[in-house]
């Protein structure tokens, strides 16, 4: 049983390692729309490519894992905990290379209006995915149930977002093209939030082994 | 091992009930847009309910039969890939709840333009909803590489008609709120033709053991 031991512990580093990865997507995507930065747009394109061979290799190892070692009660609910999580992180990372195109048009053309709301709708979706990633690594159940609560907030300031957009475009029909843009990236920085939330409740399903799914509903 | 055939025979045809119920989701949500018809919209509403219990169900049986029986090779693949399957299938279920929401918002205002394009993305991303499901269901290879193929056509649709909206924003702003909904439904459709080539891809794997994701990148 050592080396499934070791195996366990190789597996949740690797998935560490894949959500640093996203994790860094998600940040050098805001920096591309927020600092117009085509650098970080280019690290986040790239980028991608790793992750989706990360994913691969952490469903292969989780899979192996299963079949070798016929896990039981908590091993077995963190390894398939794992293969969702890793599900999610992979989906968080197409999202992140979504805002990151959407920045490189958008950094072609005049800013609609100073942006503010969005980095704050950013800074809450990173610190979700951080502390999610967080409760994972120290199977931490208290933890995991912050984020759940934090989905909220989010939702809030997407809505704020929308209704500031669409009187923009109402106003000034030349920045209908850009607002639009700018309502997607909001967008998928709430689905981002949304996917940390899911890894919170494979986090507290792996941990303590109850279901939280739809108890209280997030949308998507 | 007799037992072990039925209660896979049982995950079986959970999985198809719940892909049943995604289905009937995604075909009334369209109808309650098309048709304005609250009814339907209704019974998305309610339908949610039902495919987010038979996801936790299907989801306890597969961990279950993992821990239980141990199962190797060809069926711990299924087995794998029917968790990840449903994952999709309750995703597509929150996105059938989106368009309906948005759905029932447009049925109180006047149409922006006869709709077209977005019941053929409709058709498209339903028709490949249910091939898929039956590539799961007849472990069918090839069908299963069909649906990949068939989502090209649905990401040009979508542009179309992004472009299409887009102008009639910019010719008529009271058309604005309305024609950004159209957007999001329209994206959302896409979202779940792309949803269906993820369970094609597990298809692939569970019944070829090859993997075929991030190789032709389809985005999301």
């Amino acid at each position: 049983m050592l080396h499934f031991r070791e195996e366990l512990e190789e597996l949740q580093s690797k998935l560490l390692e894949m959500g640093g990865l996203v994790e860094a997507a998600i940040h050098n995507s805001v920096l591309a729309l927020v600092d117009r930065d085509e650098d970080k747009a280019k690290e986040v394109m790239w980028n991608e490519a790793l992750v989706n061979q990360k994913e691969i290799e952490i469903d292969e190892l989780a899979t192996r894992m299963l079949a070798l070692f016929q896990p039981m009660a908590r091993d077995l609910r963190f390894i398939t905990a794992v293969i969702k999580i890793n599900n999610d992180l992979e989906r968080m990372g197409d999202l992140a290379v979504n805002i990151t195109e959407r920045a490189l048009t958008l950094m072609r053309e005049p800013a609609v209006k100073p942006l503010i709301d969005i980095p704050r709708i950013a800074d809450l979706a990173e610190s979700m995915v951080h502390r999610a990633l967080d409760a994972f690594a120290k199977h931490d159940a208290d933890m995991a149930r912050d984020v759940l609560l934090a989905d909220d907030a989010v939702d809030r300031l997407r809505d704020a977002v929308y209704d500031e957009l669409l009187s923009f475009m109402q106003e000034e029909r030349s920045t209908i093209n850009r607002a639009v843009s700018l309502m997607f990236i909001a967008q998928n920085l709430e689905r981002i939030a949304d996917h940390s939330t899911n890894i919170a409740e494979d986090v507290l399903f792996a941990v303590k082994g109850i279901d939280v799914r739809h108890h209280a509903e997030t949308g998507e």
